[in-house]
């Protein structure tokens, strides 16, 4: 239940921050798909480059292990694996016993008993790459069906100098057809929400008009139909999706995400007795990471559509 | 996978709003849960009477016929049904060859080729009385945990009166242990997000500062510990989640809902042919739904967190 | 997990032998079927008459109650339901407190810590009925794509007159093209398995030659391909499916049961405390259940194709 | 669906016989196991050293790439990979346009449309090394709740000189407590048909005393209470399992396999017209499988039991 991510184009991912590698299985990729590499390099350049205030440097070269035969997909699972190359991980060897504020360090050992401290273990944002792999090979998936992906940041504060901040990315899906979509539980907003609201940092989730519907009259909502002999709408509040399933207008959709929470001053941290303790950050942070999320919003938001078109 | 929710505690609904019935099965309930008849009608109640503005009088009786033997819960699934009594379904004949704006009308058939165009059909808002009988139970399953769930209106216009209205709720849970959720895909704030995408009208969903986090620095964002010797933090603007991962404070969440798209006055709908028709709304329709929303949200938050208890 | 069979063509089954009603959900059924009323009333005939031996006399109607309208599938949930009209479950007070050899009383008890002890509750017989009803729809699926299920009872000891028996059932499906199926864990074959071991008695199963192929050589064993221009083979020794896959030829397999477990004598039960207790059977009982298990095997043959095709 | 296994204990596998590796991920597994990386080793000597009669000789050595720190479990998946080291893929080149008889060759075509044709691509039995690494990890689930999992060769007729034989296995679990299995569809017993199954060559599968059970008559076949103040039977007819629950009494089953299918001699296929040609092996094969398959039995056994008790 807890590593994959949809139910037809099913992806398993894995790995620590500082472990041997991290990765991921693709189950469900049709057969006979152009494997394009460059664009995999491409996609994954895009989630590093968007970062350049890191300073750890990553080849982030995927490697496939399986499912790909002659440059065309087989049908079978396509593994993946992508190595950790720069792991500096005695930088985090003060974080064994500390639980930092606003990340995830006291929530993992509260559910499992231990966890890798380096890093962020599991909880670490390097844990994207493998959903932009994944990403890349949805988004080869909707290329052959004639759909795209956009994303770009829609509001992002100047970052303090001594601060972090986070911002607003924006989605567009252009292509999706009439009909994507199911009814009650699994709407297709639904699932986006939830495939948003998985990626690291997120805390808000909106369609088309959002938080500003709720203050609309239902006739300024309401998308009135152009009545032109199409079924497209002139308005798109609803952000493509009615009841669920998509109405063939552009899926579009916001997401915010909270500042960056590790930031390069003396923090109070708590030990496991709840009593605080100053630790002072080594490792190496963004302090802006929307630049290297925008890759990441479209990765899910392919993976999303291509969960119902696989 | 379309009309289920959850994986543990698994709810699969059926029913059309103008059909024999609507109802559900409930899989995964706990053996041994008393099973509480008059709490199940107040809950019934508060969805009913929460709608004032509507003229359709249903008794909305849970008719248990499965799972419960003796007042408690056998382990097995629990079958309810929910007679559709007061359904004057020539009302909607003039809708069976037309779409309205903001309504599933196209998308249904775009998806199925074809629906049950009586009162919306499987798309009805008649379709979460089956979600507040199986939130009702996962209720009782919380409040054995000492868990409880609680929404309220937070933000609404009112209601102008020849138009319609929307608003925002906003949702707290208390008494989640730290350590529920699961990392990556299927965090609890991911789930959540879902299971609140999924109520008719639901355009946006934020976990505690939400939006207004995206405008915060990392330092006024990051939530301080208390250093008390628990692990508690002095704010919550996370909203009780690191990581995918309950930290022990109340989960706190809002939900972003747009007006009614039905409003009592001439509508442009289209044909089949794309065409513009004016359709007069005959039907009973309220003029803002977040009174008889609260108790859905309430319902869809305990099963999310009864998914993982169970 | 429990009550659902399928992924795509998924059935949810509820009811104890003597509570309100046993019934189920099908969702995933495709939109647009016609519903054959007749059939259904046929099918839950067969499982009816195939039992003459038994005394209980049931309608078993099944009502609809959503998900078909004006004689078509709609593609939602098909609810249905099936009314347990004659159910004298006095009959059964002696068994409260005991476990009977040969039947799942002491084995409920120990999953759920309780049971419905009335007619075997859950674990009854009479659950199957469910099975029939979902089985017909599933065969309405498979009749428009030119498939068919035939069961028969292959060998079958004459029943002593003081006691029961069981027997083996073969069941052929034709008309599934080449390609149906999945490799490594679900195969074809591993679902039928599932399918065919999960009705109750059901105590072996072998596809094509079975048992008997462990005792072939290779050149003895391997199907020889016809050469004739067609991908058809001379025998049919793997029961048409290869590496978990379809390979065009008649699925053919084979369910052993065992004999009925209540037979009408003095019984040795034991009580809580594990200590023998005599019991004096009351209710109804087969002496061979096999005859009005030929349409259940069929009903679960049919569905488990259906998952795969809808 | 395809290439997962389990729902909780959930183990996917990737991988072609002759591509860069082949392994899996295992989702599931409980945080704070100790791995024992000896036991690992022994048990891919079982299923190595099973095969005598085999020339290619594969370290087959597991490499762990995430889910392990410090020698225990994170309880976050765990990535393993096997290198393919000795892969002469040569030998296959011409049947790249052949169907074999017995094989999966025209099958997996006819699914995917394409197939890596070297060594039985995924279809081949080197994919089970896959399934023992993952069966390892649930053996040592296992271990840590007294149970244990033990299979040996019960029949083989013995191998002819120029040709190739099957069998049966049968398989023990002990330590099972009663109340392990779920009632109706996902039956202990029918999920131990479908892992077993499953298995390459796989043909047949029965429980206790299985297809002999259904000649026997109902006071013969079932089970005595000893009513030693103990809930155990005398005899183990049923195998275990009573209604789809474990009874904790051991659980008993047997697996019959078909023989290897591709023998020393030249061999008649056929092409992608039905016309038949002659191909004469070239490659490495086993002509009798089963002692390397007595590990994949207890491999799927404990998976299988794992999946209830993680």
């Amino acid at each position: 239940m807890s590593n994959t991510f949809g139910s037809k184009y099913k992806v398993t991912t894995y790995g620590e921050s500082h472990g041997v590698a991290i990765g991921g299985v693709i189950d469900g990729c049709p057969a006979g798909l152009a494997y394009d590499a460059e664009m995999m390099a491409h996609e994954m350049a895009r989630r590093h480059e968007g970062a350049r205030s890191t300073t750890r440097h990553e080849a982030d070269t995927v490697e496939i292990l399986s499912g790909i035969h002659e440059g065309y997909t087989l049908g079978t699972p396509i593994a993946f694996k992508i190595a950790n190359n720069d792991a500096r991980s005695d930088d985090y060897d003060t974080l064994k016993e500390l639980y930092r504020p606003g990340h995830a360090d006291y929530t993992y050992e509260a559910r499992y008993g231990r966890r890798d401290h380096r890093g962020g273990g599991r909880a670490s944002g390097r844990e994207t790459a493998a959903r932009v792999a994944a990403g890349a090979i949805a988004k080869m998936v909707l290329a052959d069906k004639g759909i795209s992906v956009h994303a770009a940041i829609a509001e992002s504060i100047s970052t303090p100098s001594d601060d972090s901040s986070g911002g607003v990315i924006t989605c567009t899906i252009e292509g999706v057809k009439a009909g994507i979509g199911d009814p009650v539980f699994n709407k297709l907003n639904a699932h986006l929400a939830a495939a948003m609201m998985s990626i690291p940092s997120a805390i808000g989730f909106e369609m088309g008009a959002g938080f500003a519907a709720a203050r609309m009259t239902g006739s300024q909502y309401r998308d009135k139909w152009r009545g032109d002999g199409t079924m497209a709408t002139e308005s798109n509040h609803c952000g493509g999706i009615q009841g669920g399933i998509s109405n063939g207008m552009p899926i579009e959709f916001r997401v915010a995400f909270h500042p960056v929470v590790t930031i390069g001053q003396a923090t109070e941290c708590i030990d496991r007795q709840g009593q605080v303790r100053i630790w002072e950050p080594q490792g190496r942070h963004d302090s802006n990471h929307l630049p290297r999320t925008i890759v990441v919003v479209e990765a899910m938001a392919a993976m999303t559509i291509a969960d119902y078109l696989v």
